[in-house]
């Protein structure tokens, strides 16, 4: 197929008018010119080592939600799936055994429930991390450059930071935004210090309070970060930044017309990825506040995001 | 939705006629008669935290491997990416601040390259683990038990055997299987004791050999284990076996009429997973026996298998 | 990828376990043992000659509605449809002559809205028309046979029938069911007579009624035709049968527990087709009671169904 | 679905920031500044009646090729599909009296075989027919105008022009352009009038000399207009041009750097629709050059455009 493909774009002489990048605005990777992978650098064997250490009661908790066809997602993402028996219609049974399997295929949208947001996802005016240009990058068969698949496993030390807590608040409510003030405030209030490597998750009680009960609502609006979290965030060098939303940032935003800027600031300006949908839930009700992450995703070449489930251990 | 479709069934009277479980042949589970998880009941507390010491040189390796349209897979399996740019047509831009974004959708098999293998996947006379009949469970929009987003994250001690060097081979080739006493002999030369719990993982050379030279030859036929190996595997109770091939099994089958026999015997008669495809070779590149592994899959709701990529970190 | 679809499935020996067909109940069509088009074989130079006489204003109308992601369907039916930019991102242009063009993909049951029933569509104990045995033909890739690909255009004279009006009503409710007596009185009194090789289509109002108003309503019952009626039908020797309905069957069901008999009756037991969703609506209130059939459907290889959109001329 | 886009979509304000339409190369249509139908509009009572006149012996021949997934196409376009047995797993039955059905899902471009390019496909600077900016109408999810759902059943007198006949060969060769000269000297020779309204089609030889026995060539090249003949075909008002090739134009292009600029010229400044990859060889070979053309499109709302199979009716 892929000498099909060549042959008939030469065919008709397909070259593509690319305009100049536009690059004046364009900050280069403290990575290199030529990375891909941002934050994910940050990954090495002493703060690998090091995490290991938080593992002390031996437990392991999915961050991952379960998703399905009635998850309530950013239009027009959806998914379906299909369960199907490949030879065996009307009872029909294979081999000499009387074997029976089942088979299974879905029409997914990769921004769905508990996702990884890679560097290719959100630029400004067409320009995304490390200087790259959509009109380079951004293939419809899938990306040329910062796809998922690239990004190595994400293992560091996860923390886990109770907002709602930090606002004497069951769960925050839609478009409850906290500063980078807030999270210094519950991060000294909580004992967690913030440090350079970190995947750093956020407890706002949203998803808890609300996909179950009122996914219109979950989906409409949340709790997050201000654009100032997300600069501070990213002064501290993180590797990650995740939360209990299904967007991280606040909405509606915090500022007019500036929605999800905080993507930009993280994914474009910062090569930090971005952990959507975290279920944080369960390490705030055990009382968990550092942990081992460990993200081992899905890799389909040229993805933009993928579904994940990272795991926690501690 | 899901009320209408409620609706519509009740109105026509939809209540199938499912036969009576054929339940002769059927062993229930050691972990009782309810349980849909099988061997993931072996994740502990002490396992995890004794995986833990595996870590000693802090690395981190994906065992998953990238694949693409043009992965083959057993049919009719496929996968298509498309990579899109929402509300951007004419190279327009969102929000006040010139913001652009990708997103992305797949039509995808989920049983393609680095694939967990829930326990509905394989059975026999339309039985499956733990007494469940397939007319009960495989709904088409998905596994009413058994779905793999069930399945906690699987977390141990992972062991590498290289099968290859047992043979004195570079790498197996197509149909050549090794037994119980080929597995014992290489785990006593190799240093490699197997034990309950563990996630055992055998290096053939297979996909390193002929995925990208020959991706014909590779997903025509396999070297894996023989039928009994299953079964000693099995008598071990192991968490998981898995391998770099795409079906763990020999393929041509080591006895005429029974391909994927393994499949029955670990995931049918015992609940043990099984890791298809999974990226050895730069462990035992690298010199390494054993390692913690960490498996924590995306969760779609009743999916019978999920792509996968497990890290194993040592 | 045909090569290697058979490579693979030949290495593992897969050769299926077909039981003999259960062909107690079975009988042969009228049109011969290897007959796969049953009322198709209708469509002579003869009819079609004499149904061209039935256009006599110039008049052209679509008898197919307009479908999208919230038309309703029998679960789990459903669609989405993308339009994408391929090379086109941020604006890009094509060609010396700055080109530019939208693409287009779809994720489809072909059972949505206006549809053509094959014959592979519904059979009794596995067993389909012209004594095909569902192991037989119905691969999960594509039928082996009677796909709607195979079906001629079907073309001849087409009647509508107001069977809202035989009742003295605007609009049926669900479950009200018309008999073959009523479709006799209503084709006498309304002046259309029904011959050999017509394509009989009802208006009940029920989606002109419902659709648009209440689709969860619409979707979750319908009137329609009772057995005797679909008996009738059939010994007319009709080419086809319609309806402005989902199913064209009566829904609750005319007896319990035997929702879409009539489906049986015409596609297994006679080989007619039936048209789902037909918009007899514009032609009743034309004034219209016979006209020419003209429906040539899409062809994809195998399939059971196909979304169409008929055309009648008169 | 809708409620739950519209609250997400206004949460986050998602006011997009279009261009002024680039209008200056803009030339209304003949049929009026709102018309989205282009040459639709000359389906006339008159031109039907007339049309009518040609069904001498009462033949029907579908143009429509069978399409399956290994149908070469542009790229990245495929097509996949599924035939399942929903609630029959393991051979049950459904309803009291055993009742079986399958029912079929496609992952499906709407590009490939025999196809209607609706008049929102191809654009030059992001402008389409009639004065429409593609930041208006091309959404993501379906096109607000324009989209082939609305195109009314089109139906008149259709003429095929044997162009391989024109040049003493069996088939044409890629690369081998016809102009409107060539055009004129082949409806001369072989008595066929082109006049205002028609379906003109176009016989090469293409698809019959190559779709079989060579389909990487067949999808790499192709005979076709020359852009002076789709301006001259244009001048005369046609309805529709289409040809036994998959994209009516020449490929490689007659001018260098400007491929199917015949879409263009009939799309974009004319309105008149492409039919591509039509099945005009039984046609050719039945000594047929006019018929009546009929075709009833399939109507997903939004489509660019459509798999179609019309029918000629002689």
């Amino acid at each position: 197929m892929s000498i099909l493909k060549t042959l008939a774009l030469s065919a008709v002489g397909l070259t593509f008018m690319t305009g100049a990048a536009f690059a004046a605005d364009c900050k280069p990777s403290q990575w290199g010119a030529d990375d891909e992978i941002g934050s994910a650098n940050l990954v090495t064997p002493e703060r690998t080592l090091a995490a290991t250490k938080l593992i002390k009661q031996g437990k392991s908790v999915p961050l991952g939600i379960v998703i399905d066809s009635s998850t309530p997602a950013f239009p027009p993402r959806g998914l379906s799936l299909q369960v199907v028996q490949p030879n065996q219609q009307g009872g029909g049974r294979l081999f000499a055994y009387n074997g029976s399997y089942n088979d299974d295929l879905v029409q997914l949208w990769l921004g769905i429930g508990s996702q990884l947001d890679g560097l290719g996802h959100l630029g400004q005016d067409g320009m995304y991390y490390n200087c790259n240009d959509e009109k380079d990058f951004a293939a419809l068969t899938g990306l040329k450059k910062m796809g998922t698949h690239n990004v190595p496993p994400l293992v560091g030390r996860g923390v886990v930071l109770n907002m709602a807590k930090h606002f004497g608040m069951e769960s925050l409510p839609a478009g409850k935004f906290f500063t980078a003030a807030d999270i210094q405030a519950a991060s000294k209030a909580q004992g967690v210090e913030i440090r350079e490597g970190d995947i750093v998750l956020f407890y706002t009680g949203w998803t808890d309070a609300k996909l179950e009960s009122d996914p219109v609502a979950w989906a409409s609006g949340e709790p997050g970060t201000s654009e100032d979290a997300a600069e501070w965030l990213a002064s501290k060098n993180v590797m990650a930044v995740g939360a209990d939303t299904w967007g991280v940032d606040v909405v509606p935003p915090e500022k007019e017309g500036r929605p999800f800027y905080g993507h930009v600031i993280l994914l474009k300006e910062h090569g930090i990825y971005i952990l959507e949908t975290m279920n944080t839930g369960p390490l705030v009700r055990d009382g968990v506040t550092e942990f081992m992450f460990v993200l081992g995703q899905p890799r389909i070449r040229g993805t933009v995001q993928m579904i994940i489930n990272p795991v926690a251990l501690y």
